[in-house]
């Protein structure tokens, strides 16, 4: 079997996450490429090495443009913070390299379109980790739209609400910590939290023609971890929009950090004219689905534990009934780009599916501060 | 139109709920009768008189003897403790009344094959308040097992669970707590709350035919109100009931005092070959239903609102979405009682069918002494 | 005891619910007056006679000002479309009357500012059946955001989401289904439905300050059946809004009768930085609270049962475990608003404080078509 | 660091999850040894070769006993059927083996009071993979009930439903379907299903002393595939219980494949003086608890999202509000037992441990026979 050779850059959370896909993809799916964890990129050199150690990388880079120009390295792998996607990923691309990067593409639309044009005209694979396309249950009612069993769409809402930073003694900044830093991040929740709802969005119900949004930032100042000093908060902490789609239904979107009592609660809901269907993370293992055809007297939101044979990807796994985890939307997702890149083909979301995304998130904080409806740009 | 009088014996908690019926039916259904509240009937004067001017009754008896030999009663409505059902159901029967008493019938199964004999000897129409049975979701329920939809049928098994008697320090006997007078009361929680799950059960699964059983009493030792003094306490706690079912189901059933954090929640659930479902008291206004017709991608708990105006009687009430509450149980056997009446015929239960749940709960108390299965009479 | 004799006009759904609390009250809350059903009025003679002979009204009127003009009456309780709210009610306050009217309070703000004049410089008592502020479980959460438990509030949303004008073969105007024509209604899911989750929001959270609105009809042209004709559709099947309440924290509200699968799903969060809650229609007794002052390790969404003895109005009715249905949410209100006049005092909400609701939906209307954000007038 | 050899039997189910295990707990947590994956065992040399190329076994063998008498093996790793539990066992133990073995333990007691003895006399390591030991959110409930949290306990009752066999077609043996045949399996769901609500008891409640139960076939005769022919079916296909726990509380237990809507639906419950709590398989990253001390009017279950980094093992995962899956329990238990391997002690649940579950799956499968309560022998 043919290897492919991947660096990685970033050991954070999203690191961990595609190192975990990495190594668990070619034990539960038949792949064409056998990966190989090449070399592990960070600044920090011994953090990079025991991270190295532990997953298994072969070698360690300290500075991205080395990784970037070693012969053997097929793969760049994006997991570290925003403002690094877009270097990193343009000279990848230049280099020839397949580029798979973390959401989202850039901190602005402005720098996912120099990357859309750097993969595409280097001709090389690439894709981004919007993992929520890959749950097994979101899966289902892709599909179950895409059979038109829900009819005409007329509404379509998410949220993604957390509650980690309601803490006035929480640092801006610092290890760990560069989501609250909008220099590095680009912005808050909307790029955060609200472009995951934005993409499956995107996905599920078609395009986004114009938006109309609040954002709020509550704490106005926090302390910088890295400058010492107390500074103005420059992310949003919450955004809240309405949209139009293109296909005549109505979007109602919000993501926050300061819903208490909420830890990553993801949800969504589509409307449509014949069923309707409900989904959220804190329960990835399900999709709440109602059809109208149902016999009226015992008409009812079905539970569907998405866990059986002939669910998406539950053949990979264990028997019905048990549940998958988080994670595993990140095998999922690595083991279908193998699949594509092994007959030729690509998957989505690719660079350009997530440009797309950042357009609406732009137009979204265009729009926060202009109080008026923005048209969202398309590519 | 004709009226019907109602004479009502206590005034509690249950002398509430059938007042409220009496009142209430007549607003939503269309009945043949208009009950009169004639006479309200308790030891207490004073208490029976507030009562009385309360809700509307327009005399009031302290002696049930007196009420019964009322010419200008039509009805006796037995609402006070379980002491008491057998004496004054007879003498009510003899007199000619009509007889509506509060379960469980008979303190056991002796006492209420007598007061069957008394009702049918006397020929007069007869219920017993298991309300349960009047539950919108409960019907539902019943129906769909008589359209055959559940299929063979594996497992029934139910509880009802509460959590009241927990404190030591809670007296045995007295206003309001008779139910922990054995002597009142004919026995705890087997009696008072597992009855309901076996009535149940008896209307849609059929008859027991044998059970094992175990009971429990927590607290050995309560001050006893009337008397002062502390004394054994005679009831049982708990009860956990293995039963077989004449139609080859297996049978499990639990009731409680001591389960901390359920106030009065009462749940059944019954597996079919072909469909299952669940209700439970806490949100009666629901049913769980899974068809496993249903297309197995899509296949899951329907959660059946069972607000619609096809669903059994909701087309009395409000708009689909409204919910009704406990007490309405009570108004729709009412209606159905009169309407039945007015037909000459009767509804379900009927005294004799309450005299099979206190068969079953003897074979229970009986199993929980021998430690055997006992063989459950049949009338 | 005292008698208040009342005059009802309109025996529609809201008719019943006003006539029942009347009936109801009495029995389960302690009341300086008696209510008496003196009068009922409506257009259609036979209707109306049907209707008063169901539920005690003494006599029939099929003219209002007639009505209004009883001296036999004291309380003019307005249960009839919206296009009749204001010159009742004016004319109901210039004979002495006091005066309750079903929600929302005028078509439009203007409307209500006459009728808030009317009723004030009349001196008359008079309130809003906004009901939901009666519900057991929204009372618990109004004590715990009073008591501080929520601490900074930053999020409120709330949605009432229906489906059943989904049929394009559904008329528009006609008996029992005035609320899709403009012209009686004022608007469609705005007045109808978000008016409600305004008015709680109101109460809870404090005013509204500005909002930004989109507004749909989905289905353009409905035959009307009063005019057997094919006409344009003037009212807004769904509404989504945006809005910054006065103490800093975000709204999000939306309302629609295009949500397959939902009844009457009213829903309501509020997120605090100390405490968060969550309620919903379909299952009133409940609330969900969230306090982050729990130990961390077993810190949970609280499902609370609000069923017990210390919860409001819940000493009332039956006992902890049974819940109670929506019918009761208009007894409360009727039971709150005879104790207040027994003491010289209203209750909320009054005239004036519906008022401040037409205010926030005449803003959200002007928004949805001006595209911004619209600043909400205060009274 | 050391490498620890492993030598693992059978390559079904258990199979891949105890695979897994091998493969991902060095990448999560910190142990004291590398685990090598040396040998994958099993008759068919053609499968056995696949799974350990899949898996990265660097040898295969088809003869257990080679495997046992390698001297690069340091564990045998038993994932084969039942009947083959006993055998292998004895052998590795003599062979001076750690062993690791699938539940039960033996197909009864006998077979594993002889197993104990043996890893006992050899001094082996030993553990028996009852993996829901190792959910988080079941280790949380253990940390509160062993804080004392719950106070005294009344009630402990737990069920596993699945539907899995309820078609007459499915054959009793053959290739992965030996849980149906009496002779391999040793029982049907009282040993495979309700032996893990009984080890979860034993290891919350502490021991069982007495049991009544019955049993039911609802299937008599199904064709076996190993001999072609229609033949008796000899497993259980349900299994209820009352018990008694040594605590003074009353168990009732349930496992049934015929329950038609529930996959591998393991639910538990347990009732105290101060509080309660439940936890069900189908959302294992969940308990519901109840504590009484909170106060009154805010009372109610919580539903805890075991995610949090104070969690037990969620601190090696992601971040709160992100599920792990199944197959997790697995790799927590494997290293569990490596870090208790490091330091010279053992984890529960030892040979020992599970020899008691199979002491209560004896004496519930006596009781079916002789309709008594029987009493559990203990070792």
């Amino acid at each position: 079997m043919k290897t492919l050779n991947i660096g990685l850059v970033g050991y954070g959370f999203m690191g961990r996450t595609h190192s975990n896909a990495f190594h668990d993809a070619p034990l539960f799916f038949d792949l064409p490429y056998r990966p190989v964890l090449k070399a592990l990129c960070a600044r920090n050199a011994d953090r990079a090495k025991a991270f190295a150690a532990n997953w298994g990388y072969e070698s360690v880079e300290t500075d991205w443009r080395a990784l970037v120009e070693r012969k053997d390295v097929d793969v760049i792998d994006i997991a570290s913070s925003n403002d690094t996607h877009h270097d990193i990923a343009i000279a990848a691309a230049k280099a020839g390299k397949i580029v798979m990067c973390e959401k989202p593409l850039g901190r602005n639309a402005k720098e996912a379109e120099e990357m859309v044009a750097a993969v595409e005209s280097a001709g090389v694979a690439n894709t981004v980790w919007y993992n929520y396309r890959r749950v097994p249950a979101v899966v289902l009612l892709k599909q179950l739209i895409d059979e038109g069993r829900l009819g005409r769409i007329f509404h379509y809402r998410a949220k993604f609400l957390q509650d980690w930073t309601i803490s006035q003694d929480l640092p801006q900044g610092g290890e760990g910590l560069w989501r609250l830093d909008v220099n590095i991040a680009g912005s808050g929740v909307t790029g955060d939290l609200l472009a995951h709802c934005l993409d499956t969005a995107l996905w599920l119900n078609g395009s986004i023609t114009d938006v109309t949004a609040m954002t709020e930032t509550f704490i106005k100042e926090r302390k910088h971890n890295l400058t010492g000093k107390v500074e103005p908060v420059g992310i949003d902490d919450a955004s809240a929009v309405l949209g139009r789609f293109s296909n005549g239904s109505l979007g109602t979107f919000e993501a926050t950090r300061y819903a208490r009592g909420h830890k990553a609660l993801y949800t969504l809901e589509i409307n449509g004219e014949r069923a309707s269907a409900m989904w959220d993370l804190h329960d990835l293992h399900r999709i709440q689905y109602f059809d109208h055809g149902d016999e009226g007297r015992v008409r009812g939101w079905r539970n569907i534990h998405v866990t059986d044979g002939d669910h998406p990807y539950m053949d990979r796994w264990w028997v019905p009934g048990l549940q998958i985890g988080y994670e595993h939307t990140f095998i999922h997702q690595f083991a279908d780009f193998l699949q594509a890149l092994g007959t030729g083909t690509t998957i989505s979301p690719t660079f350009r599916d997530a440009l797309q995304t950042d357009y609406v998130t732009d137009a979204i904080l265009a729009s926060a501060k202009s109080g008026r409806w923005e048209h969202v740009k398309t590519s």
